[in-house]
Parts: structure tokens; sequence; C-alpha cells
């Protein structure tokens, strides 16, 4: 006899990032939704959109599901204004939008 | 015996999303929801209006309970102002409506 | 044996979205409450008012918990400067007030 | 052989919405809490003052735990400038006071 | 057998309000909580300040964990400019401050 | 036979206020944790700096995990300008930061 | 017979704050996610930026997972405009960004 409870992990995971795929085959689909696309940006670079009007470029190095990331200088040679000289945390409740 | 713990798992999503239908006959319809609406408007143009007053056009790529959505751009010739240049995830948080 | 959880579901629901009766008769009444208000005037024009100063009328085609909408344009002839053009989300943390 | 969990019934509502009274008789009184308030206000003409300065004044017809509430007109001859024409839902985060 | 619950309800009931004491002897002691304070203050007279720079004066009447409380005026004679003049319902995310 | 939760009574705590330390050895540190220094700051005079410019000085009385905080007057010989008259709650939404 | 619960444990945890590992093997990952930045951070300097326009320099000596820092002086020799001259608690929702 097993007592297993699955669903209530699942429900509850999905319920707080909807980073996981609801495993019910007629549940929402939500193609390519915003926290499975940073996933794939991970070490990739993008611009973050601040609201306070600033925008900061660097290499995605992290991200949780407030959309909090963590963004690492580029190894270019020569960089723009907006990008990061050390690795910035930046908290999820500022951002507006992030290009990648 | 069983000990299936179905009820919660359903109770906990809705909670988190009302995207799911509620089980129970004559429980709240909520027809067309906005989530709902949002599944039924993927991979199709929308305009996502913002508190700053920006307005972006894009193909809806993805969105979760959040609203937060991912924007690619349509390959219609010409591009208008309001068009994003990449794929752009915006944080639900700063929208005001979405025209579909 | 049955290890039935109704209690978790009904008081789950109840705390995120107000919108189900609560089953003790001794609970609080809530007479006409939003929610409740809101699911009689599906598929009625409404005018939503938004913290930008903006009024925006159509007919109520959908709604959720967090007072997420989904307007529709009226099919009256002629429309007024308010009328939605065309099926329109707006995010509940935008509404001021909605007049039914 | 009985499993039943009274105990996270209570204690999810209680702290979702605070109307319940506690049922452990040492707990916080909290006595005329603001929701009770509310529910014995129901069918009574309020002025509800919000963020915006403006004021709404009708009659209490539904509340829920967020403090939206839904106003009717009242039918007293004449009305004020700030006396709502129709069945109006406000939403809660706008409130600042509620005069009953 | 017995399947009982209390750490549950125990935990949800702190973790939403902090007006429980932890049961266990090394956690955190709070002293002199703000929820315990405004419990200890119920039918004085306070003053409560609010983000718009305005003050209400009344009796204690009633608070829940959200800091919602209801002021009741009081009975002395002459009332000060911020003395409220009938029960008033203030929305706890107004407040700033409250003066026991 | 026994049906203990331990887990989600640690793990429910936990979330909600970050005070306790994670019984799993190789979790988060989190030295010096914010709840935890108020904690130790019980009874000792701190400067609290709000969003609205101003700061009040005074013997922490008590918190909870929002950051509200219960501010008593010093029994010091003169009083600063920020010092507080009476017993004051503050609202923790409106903290900048707290100077121990 | 055993029933255990562990995955509500996990998911909840990781619900609330992001910092604790997916257990599955096909979870996302989001390397270097943010708190797991601020936990390899602690004990070395940072600056923290605020929404209001300020700059805090210290040593971290804390967080939790609202983004909650507590910062101490350095004992560098000399000090910078930002440095804070006490333990400072900065409460997570006025952050901007931390350069680590």
């Amino acid at each position: 006899m097993e007592t297993s409870l699955p669903a209530i992990s699942v429900a509850t995971r999905a319920g707080a990032s909807g980073t996981l795929k609801p495993e019910s085959a007629d549940g929402p689909n939500m193609t390519g939704r915003p926290l499975d696309v940073l996933e794939e940006t991970l070490d990739t670079p993008v611009t973050v959109h601040l609201k306070d009007g600033t925008a900061h470029f660097g290499v995605l190095a992290g991200y949780d599901q407030h959309m909090n990331v963590v963004l690492d200088p580029t190894e270019l040679e020569g960089s723009t204004d907006d990008e990061v000289e050390d690795t910035t945390i930046i908290r999820g409740d500022n951002v507006v939008s992030i290009n990648v």
C-alpha cells in the first residue's frame, strides 16, 4: 500500500512559478512560458529594462520564479553604456521587460 | 483502500491561477476567463499596453498565471513603431491591458 | 473507511477568492459579494474605470478572482468613446471600479 | 477510524481573512474586526473613500475579504454628489476608509 | 491510532499573522509584537497616521492581521480635528504608524 | 504506525518568515538574517527610516515577520527630534531600513 | 507502512524562496540563482541600490528570501560616502539591485 501525494506537489509548484508543465493533457498549454524562455536564455546576453527607465546589459547567469535575475559582465571587447561592470542581482519587481 | 486527494490539487491550482474550471456544477462560471483568452490567443498578434504608457506589438509566444507574457516579432513585412524587435519577456505587473 | 478532505478544499478556495459560500451556517454572509456580482453580470455591458483615469466600455465576457476582466465590443450601433474596439483583457490591479 | 482535518480548515480561513473567531480561548480577540463590521453594515448606507481622493456613497450590498465592496444606489429622494448611480464594484486595493 | 495535525495549524497561523507565540522554546521571541500591542490597545484611544498624510483619532474598536483597523468616536467632550465622526474602517495598507 | 508531518510545519514557517534555520545541513546559511538581527536587537535603541523620508528613534519593543515594528520612547534624558513620544507601531511596508 | 510527505516539503520551500534545487532531473536549472549568489556573497562587500536612488555599501552579513539584507560596516581604512556606519537592515522591497 502506498499513499503518495504527487498531485499536491505538482500543483503547488505550478501555482507558485508556472514553470512546470501541467500533467493533465487538457490543461492550459502556455507555450513558451516566460520562465521557460529565461531558462533557455541562460548564459546568453540579455537586456533588462527597469521601471526607473534604466537598462542593464549582461549575460543571464541566473533567475528565479520572481523574475529576480543575475547578470554577469560579457567578455566582449568594449562595453556599451548599459553593460553591467560586476555581477549584478536585480530584484524582479523592478523589471519591466527582458529582451533575449 | 485508497487515499486520494484530488480536491486539494484542484483547489490549489484554481486558487492560484483561476485557469481550471471548477469541478462542482454550481460553482462560478467565469465564462471566457482572462487566462483562457490568452491561451486561445497563443501564436497570434497582440498589443500589450503597459503602465508606463508604452505599447508592445508582437506574436503571443507564451504567458503564465501572473500575466507575464512573451512576445515574438511578427513576420509581417514592414513593422509598426510598437513592434518588438526581439523576443521580449514582459513582467505581468506592468501590464494594463492586452488587445487580442 | 474513507479519508476525505473536503474542508481543505473549501477553505482554500474561499480563502483565495471569496466566491464560494461558506458551508457553516454561522459564517459571514457577505451578501452580493463582488465576484458574485461579476458572475451575474457576464454577457452584459459594463464600464471599467482604471487607475490611469481611463474608462473602458464593453460586454463582460469573462473575469477571474483577481478581478482580471475580458471585455468584448458591444454590437450596438454606434460606439462611445470608451467602447473597446477589440476583445480586451484588463489586468485586475489596474481596476478602480466596475459599473454594472 | 476517521482522519479529519478541521484544524487546517480553520487555520487557513483565519489566516486568509481574519473573519472567523479563533477557536482557542486564549487567542487574540480583535473585538469588532473590520470584516465583522462590514458584515453588520450590509444593506445600510456607507461612504467609501478611495486613494484617488474620491468618495462613493451607497448601500453596502456586498464585500469580500480583500475589502472589495459592492455599492447600490440608495432609494432616498435626491442624491448627493458622491452617490453611485448604478451598482458599483470597487476593488479593495483602492480603498482608504469606509464610514459606516 | 491518531492522525493529528496540530503543527500545520499553528505554523500556518503564525506564518500568516505573527500573533501566536511559537511553541518551540528556542523559536524567535518577538517580544511585544505589533499585533499583540494592538490587542492590548483595544477600547483605548489611538492616532492612526496614513500614507496620504492624514491622521485619524478614535477608540480602537477592532483590527485584523492586515492591520485593517476600526475606529469609533471617543465620548470625550469636544473633539479634535483628527477625531473620526463615525465608526471608520481603515484599510491596513494605508497605515504608516499607530500611536497607542 | 505513525503519520507525522513535521516537514510541512517547518517548511511553511521557513517559507513565511525565514527566521527558522533549515534543518538540512546543506541548505542555505543566510548568516545573520534580518529577522534574527531584529530579535537580537530587542530592548535596545534603533532608528527606523521610512519611505516618506522620516526617521523614528526608539527602543525596539517588538517586531514580526512583515517587519512591522513597535518602538517605545527611550528613558534617556533629553530627546532627539526623531524620538517617538509614545509607543508607536510602524507598519513594515513603510520601512526602508533599520539602524541597530 | 509509511506515509511520508517529502514532496510537499520540498515543493513548498522551493515555491517560497527558489533557493533549493529541484529534485527532479528535468526541472528548471536556474543556474546561479539570485539567492544562491547572495549566499556565496556572505561576508564580502556589496553595494545595494535602492528605489529612492541611494546606494549602501557594506559587508553582507545576512539576507532572507525576500531579499531583506543586513549590511555591516567594512573594516577598511577610510570609508566611502555610501558606506553604512552601523549594522543596517534593509527591507527587500526597496532594493533595485545588488552589486557583488
